[in-house]
């Protein structure tokens, strides 16, 4: 029902996944005499460098998220279908969908990576991950709810461990999030509560390796630690938690009751590169060409959190928007060649460097040239984020929550929605 | 464990719902030599007049709610809880929540009214109802979900159907949801799609009485019909709904087969009432005395929605916010009086007057002692709905997103949140 090759000459393009890589492959083809169908099983593109944000209720899910029919409105040669895909069938060019199937002659795969917990998944109802705006609405309702609890709680022993935060990976994800609880427990709530001092609530950072921030340089993880530190974070570093139940969680051989346990310590590719029958790596990403293509198959490529390639210094390229970003563009560029029946050119990621946030005014910031840290850092990442979140009016709403949070000591979004008497966590 | 009354001289006033009721009963006694101890199931005060807004992705959830503990941090003899009431005994003068109990000197109850299907509670399923945040992401859920069925459907006759929104109930809510969904089909989403035509949605507006709008005057109801006619909306009136099932709605002896159906023709009071053991009205609520006391209980207080009192004409009083604001002041006065150990009040309404919004520039006013309708009523409508928001965040941005939705013809909040493949409806 949904075969759109005999409609016209134009050759078709089937993108799936409308993240940073998929949108911008589609804008990067506007104009092109190919007919394009952008499939996506939500009907947003999300901003995720912001999804903490939201998860600590300083954002609201409408801010750092936008229709994608509403952003390729005007592009007439793209369609857009919210559908959900399960399978890809390379050899007969077929996309399954939940309820139907699709044709293409080239495919862009770009469903990114969602959390993964070691082979764990029964950690996951205890401690949720932070992929999609339904998993930061969920952080948030735990986050709240157990100053609420712990406000309503007369054992003091059991409100301490209501407002004992434990956030599980030191990536920049666990950094920002742990960072903005801290924040968000000295700086805003602690007016609010007659009962409880949220300012007491302990928040840990738990990191496997030696130091948060592993992808930063040495000098900027100690950096973001000092400024953890400055926040009331503890940061336990070579700490690799060994089991989370219910009751507690075991951090090496300590053992951690937490109120709410959150978790930023893994991802794993999207399930559809499963059904492709090529190789993966150990997270499940397809190995990719150096132009981006499934081994094997010119008409197929793999961009994105979704896509295992090295760059120069021969690790593998970061999950990161400007690497999905560059290779949204180079692929349409590649389809292009394609099209004029011209080689397919290699891609090689341009890097224009690395920020983290840590709470009100500080950051680290690693442009290669430069590294640096603080107020400077922190305007940066304003900057860059306001620049690449789409959207006038979701630039302007931002500006402003940030302004108003940043002079009130406010936040904008301390909403608890869903059933609060749903267990939000140990 | 949350008996106070051992701790001090001062009476325990228990507000259970922090609506405009409990709310401002809460703020009218600052400064008094009581204890004041506010309950809500939810952690947030709702702005109710504009959840058909987010319901129609105009607004976000946070933009009409606000931390109920924030609004009221400020005052020092307030304490909020988050906690929800199951039963109220009036003799041993306790409140059992869901887990504890809490006892009072004092009680003002106003925890409202919710939507209800006059015995067909089957209904709730096919045509959910508008009450709570959830309530309203869920409708917008089903309304934005429409249009991307559609677009993907084959079948014309079955598109036609998935473009068909039928909202039953002609009071405010439903003149103003039936307004709102014709706004988008025809100004906004007209431009996203590729294979439908979002203008050629029909909206449905069914009243079982002879017109719409029937708690207004005459000729604003004729006014506010010809408003929905303009926009595209058939209102059917004299049209009861006899049987609302998955693949159909029986309205008369009609058979509506709308991909949406949405509910806004009934409530019914709190079932806390029930737990009272005092008379209640057809709807639940309770009859209250004039000086808005349960009969026989000078010290336990029911105000706002779930208050049964007739008005100056006999009428009972509307389920409208200045109704609850005016019995929450007048409450808390009549608290101020007993603890003096002077006698109680009688409540008296002032009626300002009634609005409702039909879609852009559009609305009907009665004041009593002025009637009219069009842009200055929509004007009027704006600025009361602003001044009445709490907070300054939620004003400034309500008028942005409400300023841009003018001049641009977008909609903030078109997200589809939760799971796609849930069915929406039939």
């Amino acid at each position: 029902m949904m075969d759109t090759r005999g409609q016209s000459e134009a050759p078709h393009v089937l993108i799936v996944g409308a993240g940073f890589g998929g949108l911008y492959a589609a804008k990067a083809l506007a104009g092109e005499l190919v007919r394009i169908t952008v499939i996506d099983r939500r009907n947003h593109h999300l901003f995720q460098p912001l999804l903490y944000q939201v998860a600590t209720a300083a954002l609201s899910p409408g801010d750092i998220a936008h229709p994608i029919r509403a952003i390729l409105s005007r592009q007439k040669n793209v369609r857009v279908l919210l559908a959900e895909a399960s399978a890809v069938n390379l050899q007969s060019k077929k996309v399954t969908l939940r309820d139907g199937e699709i044709t293409y002659d080239y495919l862009i795969l770009a469903t990114g990576v969602r959390h993964a917990y070691f082979g764990h998944n029964e950690w996951e109802k205890w401690a949720p991950g932070l992929k999609s705006l339904e998993d930061a609405l969920e952080m948030r309702r735990r986050i709240l709810l157990a100053f609420e609890k712990a406000e309503r709680e007369p054992d003091e022993k059991r409100r301490r461990e209501l407002l004992t935060f434990l956030i599980i990976g030191g990536g920049p994800t666990g950094v920002e999030l742990a960072g903005a609880i801290a924040e968000i427990s000295r700086q805003v709530m602690v007016r609010d509560f007659r009962t409880i001092d949220p300012g007491e609530a302990q928040v840990i950072l738990v990191e496997g390796g030696p130091r948060v921030l592993p992808s930063y340089p040495d000098d900027l993880s100690a950096k973001a630690e000092k400024s953890l530190a400055q926040l009331g974070v503890q940061a336990w570093k070579g700490a690799p938690v060994t089991s989370i139940s219910e009751k507690e969680v075991r951090v090496g051989d300590r053992i951690v009751v937490a109120g709410t346990t959150l978790w930023a310590a893994g991802v794993e590719a999207s399930p559809l590169a499963r059904s492709l029958g090529v190789k993966l790596d150990r997270a499940g990403r397809v190995l990719v060409e150096p132009d981006l293509t499934i081994p094997g198959h010119h008409d197929a490529f793999v961009i994105g959190d979704l896509a295992d390639l090295a760059g120069k210094d021969g690790k593998p390229l970061p999950g990161v928007c400007p690497v999905a970003i560059q290779q949204g563009r180079h692929v349409a560029h590649n389809i292009r060649r394609a099209c004029q029946g011209k080689p397919l050119r290699p891609f090689e990621y341009f890097d224009k460097g690395s920020l983290a946030t840590i709470g009100r005014a500080a950051a680290v910031a690693d442009f290669g040239w430069i590294k640096f840290s603080g107020f400077l850092a922190w305007a940066a990442w304003l900057f860059v984020h306001i620049f690449f979140l789409i959207g006038f009016r979701n630039r302007f709403v931002v500006m402003f929550e940030w302004a108003w949070a940043y002079f009130t000591f406010q936040r904008a979004a301390r909403l608890i929605t869903g059933d609060i008497n749903a267990r939000p966590s140990s």
